[in-house]
């Protein structure tokens, strides 16, 4: 069974309450059980995080380090937080970075991501199905492409 | 039955032979032929066109306006092509960003898509995947995020 | 009698369905009616081009080369089309370039206009009277400024 | 009747004599008494108004604020007086920059202009004709666009 | 009895019929009339100016050179006037620059005061209230910080 | 009664002791002493929070999201941390941004702030007492600006 | 036998009547003809291509892919068509970027050649000759360097 | 006899007792005595002008266009005032451009000039002897060079 | 007997398994013993800190206020970390800024420290000697230089 | 006989030892011979300089101004040395810029030439080949292009 | 009697010859015997140095270290040439750069000096009377400013 | 023996007396013998060169290319000077940057090296030791890392 970190960054925690028009209205903890769910049809287990803390998410990338993949939504570290990026170059497990909303469709600040660079691939815009998506992609990995 | 028009830029006409390292070795028609079976199982009939012309492809999104959603791999127009930002900008259709390659980890000037504001969202770097999953984004958009 | 092209390029085709609060509800063929009835009475005849293609614009301009005015919309390309620009500083005719919507008003990105340095001048921000506006610049290029 | 505020900025009383192939050799009273002759027959009353001051310029736009519409060329406050645009987007009546030169055809820095984002639209580069050719589109702001 | 001055620069004049929404429904006399009244309770004195004019305001604050201190909110002018930077540095009274809106929440441009750096400190985002807010800064510059 | 949470920034725990002259001589408990005995004469209650995590002041301001309102002094975040901008846009409690120094004349990267634009409004330059500003800034939110 | 294909873009099929101090007066069929005279002497048989659209100088440099060279003069296009750049990068055969004034001594914008970085090399400057030293230029790929 | 217009900008009315140290201790009167006095010698006769309002050195400017030269010192107007630059660019008579202090050794902004290009030449850096160094290059101009 | 802080930045914990080609194949453990064994031939006696977190290390700065000396590779936040600057620059400790590998030769932003600024010098590029010559270093700073 | 001046720039004296994958492994002697051989064919005789100095290569230039033209290859200087630029202008003899590398797929620094505005144009990319193709350009100078 | 070195940078030995209308048609010899002429009269003696060598001119200045004064025009070194700047700044005479031409009214690379900010002031525009006129410049230096 | 060359650019011949508050009073010589004494310890012969010319260092760094390393201290060139950084590249001795000062915190200009990517590492701001630090370094090359 494949194992997948699922990584959540800053003010993730408000999901639900914050902005709801622009975030949905699902908590975190509703999003985790579904990501759970899909997973395990995946035959993927996961494990949650989410920290405030920059560093806290570094150590969660470290920890992360021989699992199957790491799914990421580094919320506004996403574009400037280089100690992530360099976190998720050290280890050899594939990353995915997600988001919920069209970070393009936003301020100038969030079309940059220094975590892009370093991870698989990027997914933004489709809600909590964002991470879904990143699990499917994880799991077709393997898959010739 | 949902209708999805796949729209391909520049350039992807070559693929399976274009530098197969960076982009598989599947041909446009193989990853078509993926895609159709794909949407297949979600109820959605896909329509495929390929240009390298820019002022076809703002043509096409256009003929697109009454489908259900629309899968846009721009190629290099993602980055310049005010022309077919404008052509999704102009019609109600969804459109979903997609590209092989992770964008994000090559050329500078590859990390800047003028198209992606006026999409729902971005998927990039799961190889052929990339469409599957912009596909089954289309299928959930009507679902709660 | 003079002889005048009006020349509009990407999604002005899409004019009385497109976002019609911002460029209002008339028809590219109305707008065009309308120009043709105000030339009729300037003595001015006009002929009219519409495409996507940047290509086909240029070869337009280059048509127009012995025309005694071209009236160009270039649209998205306005902001990038150097080819277009090397179109219109390549023949005599005087070119005005017109806008529906005031462009300064918008993105950014839209402020910038690559081809205003070789034309006579500029008019935008008047909806379809843009057009009516320029006829009447053109008719006017030969009396004492 | 409509009444018009036609606004001129710094250096444009010296019309006339000033480089008179870039600027025609019309001066200010000249071109205001065409702008006049021709407002009469679309039965629009002119003010007139020049200063070198960017103070006063403010306060000429503040106290057209009551007119049917502002014609103004701020000559080289339109690149930088914030104050202009301010005191222009502070009152209700519709403004139209205009510019006898083609600014776009000359140095970068006459390019931006910071009062036309907060006019409904811009005219430059017909000489005196722009005036002209301003009153026509304040004349036809009423009608359908 | 201490004596400040307070200076309000370009389209300030305008106060309680200018977008009520973002300046509040306050006319500057009656802002006016509330600084003066908390200025008696703090026994301080003030003088009121008020121009649209760059150079107005210049001469304003080298007058108010020997008062106790300067409020000034110099509008427009605060992102691009070094002249009224150059005032300010000038002379010895302390200044306190102050704004009814949150430049900083508003266009990009507004968000550089070429003023601030000579400024002793910047109060703004709190309606007529920021000058309030500055005569009580001014007021406690005595006391140990 | 109204609560405020105070929270400061890294490197604010050394107040008194660093650079006296540019921060004053005050320690951080001197200083929060001296706003809770002004804000009790407000009828406020003030809760007060340092720390030198990026994290922990994140989820300060989220745990403030009920207060009636929040004063800010984010130090060296100030300039860059988005995440303690997002936290402060996701709450409904109005925040004050305060700095002792007035940050606009010292190192250009002091200039920016990114906290500022999700922020009522700023204080600056006034050493302690802009805590004791930003108190009465709060106190007079509800009254007519 | 070696092939070569000989690419021009937009309005390289005005040459002759276009600014001929700046182009010569030349039309592009008799240096196309002079080209291929040279081509003969050096044992290479050309293919002459001209369009003024992007998309089909995509094309045509795909369809030159199993040639044994491409000189292209890419007009406007070589300062912003990164798809004809991608073209190029695509197919194995090497190309010459090539242009008949020194675009280096023109504005700045035509300094930025978006293709030279995945050609072989680059001539400019001498008119019609350019092609006839590009052809030289490809005779001696083979050559030590 | 030649006649040259000496025109000071804003804040140059404080000297003597701005800033000595970087500026001097005569006030402007001192230094228009010895400019007066050096003329004398030189055969040319002086008027004096100093306004802190940029459209009053803009109509100076104008008025001084029949004498045979100007010297300005447009102080912090030097780094912004288009309308100056062309009023000066609109007359005939030749214009040097003056500095008390060295504005190159200064803050960044102060090193910009846009009134310089239109100017004969440039004399920062020598206090008041500036202002008799330009007299003398205002002398010289007829020479050969 | 002087005491030296070495303060390790995030990622640094993986040093032994992470890229080794790049950064060498000692762990931290064994750095820090080698640091501490030359500290006791120059009669240095160190403490070691890491932290992954950019507020840790900012406390561990502060912490080290009173000791002889920072050694400090800040790792990631070498490139954007204020609060880590102002901790340094807040206590009267000189600290030298190291890196294992030659930060100048990789991603451009890599190249530019907030940090140096503050520290008394940088010592970049060789390996873990990078730690021994910064004991040197500190050693002596007494030393006439 | 015609005369050309072949200079050469700083480490150009290496060729042949320097990383003769990118160089090619010809010394400058033997590039040198290959060109005086294919010059005297064309009737043109070569004088070859090199210097790893700025202020020889400007006199080189200089003392070139008599002859039929220049090949230069500025080596590093290319992209810094406006002295260089400035001699090339104030002489008669047309200036050929080449290069043995395409600078254009190299380092970003290498892809601006400050000399090449002064040149007639530019060869770049063909090895020694360059210099052979550069004379031929220079040889056809005389004929119409 | 003082001294004064003028020190000349790289092309300047081509005064007289080189596009006399900019530069003049003096040669450096005439122009360095007026000087000498008029430094005469001043009770000055000068010394003349001219290099096309940036390190000459390095040498040149640490060597009129004890001089009374330095004239130098840096030519085409003024704008890169730190090394010239470094120099000027280590020695304790004052030195008066100086430009025979407008710098500010040519190419936009001419505008900045990197050498003005460390020289006592700057002279510039007025052919080779800007000489004449910085020995008087230096000359006034010990008299009040 | 190991043989070191130790190559110091332009105006370091003024050590000692130039602003002995930044650099020190010791001179060229003096430090030359301290890293000699040093150097005989470590059993390395130094070589020791400096100039003013940028073209000399160029010449000194190829000569040094059988050494077994360089220490440079290129001064101004430092940060422009791509000759002595392609000389660098160019040979195979590894190189240490090396300055007195600590350049980070001085001019920003000063703050990019671009000969730093080349070099093996960089030594800053450690007066004359930085010098016999790089010594240590380049001893400890061969060692593992």
């Amino acid at each position: 069974m494949k194992r997948v970190a699922v990584i959540n960054g800053p003010n993730l925690n408000l999901l639900g309450t914050r902005e709801p028009d622009k975030y949905g209205d699902r908590t975190l903890d509703e999003i985790n059980w579904l990501v759970s769910r899909e997973a395990e049809s995946l035959e993927i287990s996961c494990e949650f995080f989410q920290s405030n803390s920059e560093g806290e998410l570094v150590t969660a990338v470290q920890l992360a380090s021989d699992s199957d993949g790491i799914i990421i939504n580094a919320g506004a570290y996403t574009h400037y937080s280089i100690a992530i990026r360099d976190a998720i170059a050290a280890i050899a497990a594939p990353a995915v970075e997600v988001h919920i909303s069209n970070v393009h469709a936003r301020e100038d600040f969030r079309r940059v991501s220094v975590i892009a660079p370093v991870c698989v691939g990027v997914i933004a815009g489709f809600g909590s199905n964002s991470y879904i998506l990143a699990l499917h992609a994880l799991a077709g990995l393997d898959l010739p492409v």
